[in-house]
């Protein structure tokens, strides 16, 4: 039992690794994820890709302790999906389903909390048990460690960060249906609305003006010195350093580790979270700790492998 | 190994209970709690009690598994606490220094943490692994069970739900320092105050004017279908039911226990807290369920002892 599979799987792309169990990621690589037919085919493309690459590797059946998987959906231990917004199942038994394929054991979870979990093996959160981690991308996906394991919740839903809702006035919903989700303010999209927003409410001078904007325009401008970048990334530092510290409540981790590609921007992003978060901060979260994230897309399979090696030593 | 203490310790009194390891509550008493000269009759005062507590029931330090103890300050898995409100302790090795004094195992946990863990071993969370307690009292006591176990934490302060920020235009200061804690609307005295503010912002009629009022009197009165006592409970839902749909995007409980001195009014209180827990639930925990504390005064206890048993077990 050296080596295991840890699998990533998005809804344009299926992100794969062979890793060693002590944590070495022996080789990666990607397969496309076909949604058609109510994704009928991704888990046994998954399968299939994985079998080739056990034999060009030389590797016995025996040499392989099994699979973890990360899907972005809800998912408990069982491993059953009861739906998916971008990969075509319903409910799915995914677990039972990918080791009928393969004759592995296989270990099935959401794929934020790996990010999280792979972040906390082999990246910014090594060595920590107590970890929350923010995936600012698209939208916003949360995972929570605790005592070194991802908080999974008692429907597959824990950590979802992204849906606290910050802002009791907001008027639009968010992709959830719900109103004045943190998503809204804090992901690529929320950044980018929220500069619209600034844009026209001020009069502020600014490069921004007359152009489409992104996460990653302000907080370029924002480098340069721009006033109303700073505006909006006080905005966004407000609603997300906020959040964090209601999450610290309940959570009392360690270290919040930041990531997705809106972290990207680089240390400027921990500077707006943590300016609010401190001024938040019940006084038992005043040792919690801000970090980049280190793994970038590979936080997700190095993720799904430890949480199969896991459960796998439970 | 048939029987373990669980201790759970408060500013005035320390109850003690002696259990099976099976989960029956033998005999429960209390002794007065010693705070004077920074507290150091207290663990010495346990000690003599339950020392003669086996002798009376013709035990042998053999048949005593050890002890379990809870207490009112944030504590880490070692069992060290920094400072302590109502104890006279400063910076104190609990654990170790009641082993010394026993010569028993001890393992030491938060007091609401622990009342939660005593409710899911022995009352109204039979059964469930994934749970939320908030225990309204003089304060908001929060304990969160992930997996069958408390959430510690990195600085031993997990669940401390009463600070969540609910409200950012609060100026009146929480007895944490902080602005908006949902301690300042939805404990007893949160509800005393809520109701002063309503009878002086409001003119209806009510049973409640021209006197002192408590969370007693409010529930009282709304029983009796008093027009301000329903402004008041609604108030009072929007903030408590508003901040566990929030701490259910985090934890994702299959249920949460409605305990403390305010949940004796019953389940009229879960009506207006679930109402508003509805309106700004994420779809992922629409299955979560509200129940009444089974165990009142006991669950600390309870929850103290199968800390032990829990930890003596992995």
């Amino acid at each position: 039992m050296e080596y295991c599979f840890g699998v990533d799987v998005g809804g344009t792309s299926v992100k794969i690794g062979l890793f060693s169990t002590e944590g070495i990621l022996v080789e990666k690589w990607e397969i496309k994820t076909r949604t058609e037919n109510g994704g009928e085919k991704i888990l046994p493309d998954i399968a299939g890709s994985l079998e080739k690459k056990r034999i060009a590797h030389h590797l016995t059946k025996e040499q392989i302790a099994g699979i973890g998987l990360g899907i972005p959906a809800p998912v408990g231990e069982e491993g059953i999906v009861k739906n998916t917004a971008n990969l075509g199942w319903g409910y799915k038994e995914v677990k039972r389903e990918l080791e009928e394929l393969t004759g592995y054991t296989v270990e099935v979870g959401n794929d934020a909390n790996l990010a999280a979990l792979g972040e906390m093996w082999l990246g910014a959160g090594k060595g920590q048990k107590n970890m929350v981690m923010v995936t600012l991308g698209t939208g916003v996906g949360g995972g929570v460690i605790v005592g070194g394991h991802p908080l999974v919740g008692g429907h597959g839903a824990g950590g979802e960060i992204g849906h606290i809702c910050v802002n009791e006035t907001e008027t639009k919903p968010c992709g959830c249906g719900k109103l004045g989700c943190l998503e809204q303010y804090a992901s690529a999209r929320g950044i980018a609305r929220l500069a619209e927003k600034h844009l026209k409410e001020s009069t502020l001078p600014s490069c921004l003006r007359g152009r489409e904007n992104s996460a990653k325009s302000v907080f370029d401008a924002l480098k340069k010195g721009d006033k109303l970048a700073e505006e909006i990334a006080e905005e966004f530092g407000a609603y997300l350093g906020g959040a964090l510290a209601n999450v610290a409540v309940v959570a009392d981790p360690s270290l919040i580790v930041i990531g997705g590609g809106v972290s990207k921007a680089g240390e400027i992003v921990i500077t707006y979270i943590e300016k609010y978060f401190r001024k938040k901060q019940f006084f038992a979260n005043s040792g919690t700790r801000f970090e980049l994230a280190s793994l970038g897309n590979d936080a997700g399979i190095c993720g799904a492998a430890k949480l199969l090696l896991q459960r796998l030593g439970e």
